[in-house]
């Protein structure tokens, strides 16, 4: 059967965009996450028309389907749980006529993140949302998993970003969900559309939000003598009525690993050091910048430093920005963790985190985005090691648990995938899971979309993905 | 079957709180707009569980039901179709606990949208969503109409305030939509269940999203010689890289029955009236105060007014509030229209409005959120009059096509409800309407939650309102 789909695929897209040798199979097979899958044949179309006609043909071969976009996710999202047809989206790259007064554009999800603000400069525009893995994530990504970044606290994350989607359904037809006004009428589908992870649909064109550059940025780099004096000063930053554009977090050991890696001038005398940065108007941007750095000196900041020029923010934000890049250095593989605690439990369960990590026996090191209550600690390690990977979940599970307990979520912005499908119970009821399983459901009758992935076998009676209750 | 149901209402809620008296099924047959409807009985359950118990009655008489709050609607959405049970939700007006740091607070849906900014006041603390209904408009109706405000264009809709719902769903289930982190993990519900207008289920509770009072505030009142220079200021200011707290238009007629009604000493010289305000530190609020000034001057303004305390502030917005009190002096009744345009075909469709208006023999005024193309045509007319509604509706019908033509949308914040049910195929393809109404029926197999409201008859090949395709 496989073969035969194969056939009808390659009759359909040429041989070429077609791929099922075992060496393409094995690097297909994960994303940059630890979880590996089963693929078929991955498969790139170049048009809307092809993807449908794809999601076609799997549908009268009975098989799964997984979209993918540059395998940057961490949480297996991308990666076929049971044998499945991976279609990756990007060669969809294209970017239409841009809307100068709208402040919007057409892309397709291939387009790479970093690429797409760099297109929108000489407009003075850029497309907000701005995770870690900008230089190689793709736009389908970012909407796939509502991905954030550090410039999402005060821009909101990628639904915020996303006006109208044409997303071809799990049956193979072709629908835009939202719009090109601030309050589409109908369904939202759109909002239900980001951040599902592929479940619902492939997404193979959105209209993005562009927002204007500001007229002015300072960036302040910040060392403070405790985890605890560092987060004090976010809350109090926050709580005067500024909201940072970003307000980013290291802790020494993070700080110490970029610093030998970039060299960008990071205190390595500080127990933490926080980036913030501030945009607006010279006037505005003075004066947010003044106030940032009295809340820091009255929490017994130990150095504050203002970027004076862009040479000198890009070096700032390149530390920040290279922080995973970094940890190779230190151990051949790492786990990144993301989940959300409330700010006001910030410091107690960083407490807890370093504490899981020192019990387990693992190197941790944390970089987050202060503002949101969004942490990452980092497991560097070496996968190579008996045992290692098994402890890295089990301490992974346990830091989970500690952010919910706090009153906090399961994940920031990496998404559920694989990777946190069975904790969804933890902060969802029978009754939630249900009407997610419902709406899953009525898009995707067939469960053959992206299967297996962010609901919980069992969130309905009827279990869509076709698998035992 | 009716008398069975009201019986056994009356032995769940008690008789006074189960309303079937002639006058009181004729008081909720209607919201503020012009539809009418057939209501069997109105019930004011007091809590979540009262809620459910009412639905799951409702569903075993087979009866349509209607959420409702304080009934400020335009569109007919709270208005039951078929002779339906009207569920009023305004006895749901607890607030809960004020988290000031997460910035949050559970409320129920009856509680005034007015009466919570004032009582979040003490905190610093306001619910950014400020329709002009807000002294009366409940924040459950706000919810389901995804409403806006003068100060949604810097903040976003009501979708950008709510972070979590609970939702009696249409079989009677009690299910949370959204949570209380940036990014809920999992199918974002509490985006498609705001702006539903009460199709998916009813919202008992909701997690409102609370913004801190800015530290400065300052008004300008500027005067245009015509509509066209006011609209460029409006693109100019935002092309600027400004985006103002509010940014609300007035045309000329409009300025003068606002002035005849409260003399708020808006200029009656001028053509068009913009009414800005900016927010911010007192440095910034000064900056962007005189960068808006400059610019309307660049656009000839002829008068240009800054509110130097509270009390003046508070009389320039007391003119734009009035605005619709204003106009039942005219006449005794009104039509608001409520369409979405781009900002650069402003001027254009205001003027090819002003023609229909003309042609019908109307008499029409303006008063929009200019800053996001929202525009509010005002007709005032005297429905006793014959053929005045029939002649108001023909030319409604004309400024939607209007305003579509121009890349538009049907409506910004009123919602469709049955007004503007029919007109939906004008912005959806039928392939996108079948979508909505899978979504539709995955929450409500039976078709009993405010049926026949939004998606127009026969959006799906099975109909789930029941009735003939």
């Amino acid at each position: 059967m496989a073969m035969s789909l194969i056939a009808d695929l390659e009759r359909l897209l040429g041989s070429d965009r077609v791929r099922h040798h075992p060496l393409d199979l094995a690097v297909f097979a994960k994303d940059a996450g630890v979880v590996s899958g089963h693929v078929i044949a991955a498969v790139l179309p170049d048009t809307t028309q092809e993807v449908a006609a794809v999601v076609r043909l799997a549908n009268q071969y009975d098989t799964p389907i997984v979209p993918r976009g540059a395998g940057t996710g961490l949480a297996g999202g991308a990666v076929p749980v049971r044998p499945g047809l991976l279609v990756v989206l990007t060669r969809l790259a294209s970017i239409g006529e841009v809307d100068t007064v709208g402040r919007s554009v057409w892309v397709g999800p291939g387009v790479v993140n970093l690429d797409l603000s760099r297109k929108m400069k000489p407009y003075g525009l850029h497309f907000a949302p701005d995770p870690s893995s900008q230089q190689a994530c793709t736009i389908g990504g970012n909407v796939g998993t509502n991905a954030g970044g550090p410039h999402c606290l005060a821009d909101g994350t990628t639904v915020a970003h996303i006006y109208a989607a044409e997303l071809v359904t799990p049956t193979g037809e072709v629908v835009i969900v939202g719009g090109d006004a601030p309050d589409t009428p109908g369904l939202d589908l759109r909002a239900v559309v980001v951040g599902s992870e592929g479940t619902l649909g492939i997404v193979t064109r959105v209209l993005v939000r562009l927002m204007q550059d500001p007229p002015d940025v300072a960036t302040l780099l910040i060392g403070f003598p405790s985890v605890e004096s560092a987060a004090t000063t976010v809350s109090d930053v926050i709580a005067s009525g500024l909201i940072p554009a970003a307000l980013e977090m290291m802790d020494k050991r993070m700080v110490e690993a970029v610093e030998n890696f970039v060299h960008a001038g990071y205190p390595l005398d500080a127990e933490a050091v926080l980036l913030a940065e501030v945009t607006g108007t010279p006037a505005s941007v003075r004066s947010d910048t003044q106030r940032i750095s009295a809340i820091a000196q009255d929490n017994r900041a130990i150095d504050v430093r203002v970027a004076v020029d862009i040479d000198e923010r890009e070096l700032l934000w390149k530390g920040r920005k290279s922080a995973f890049g970094a940890v190779a250095q230190a151990a051949p593989d790492y786990y990144l963790h993301d989940t959300v605690v409330p700010r006001t439990r910030l410091v107690e369960v960083m407490e807890r985190i370093y504490e899981i990590a020192d019990r387990y026996g693992l190197t941790m090191m944390n970089v987050f985005h202060a503002g949101d209550g969004n942490l990452h600690p980092l497991v560097a390690f070496d996968a190579k090691e008996p045992g290692a990977l098994g402890r890295v979940q089990a301490a992974a599970r346990e830091m989970v648990l500690v952010s919910i307990e706090a009153g906090g979520s399961l994940s920031g912005e990496h998404g559920i995938g694989v990777e946190k499908r069975d904790l969804m119970p933890l902060v969802f009821s029978a009754a939630d899971l249900d009407a997610q399983a419902r709406i899953k459901e009525a898009f995707d009758p067939d469960g053959l979309m992206n299967p297996d992935k962010v609901l919980p076998k069992g969130s309905r009676c009827f279990d869509a993905s076709g698998g035992p209750l």
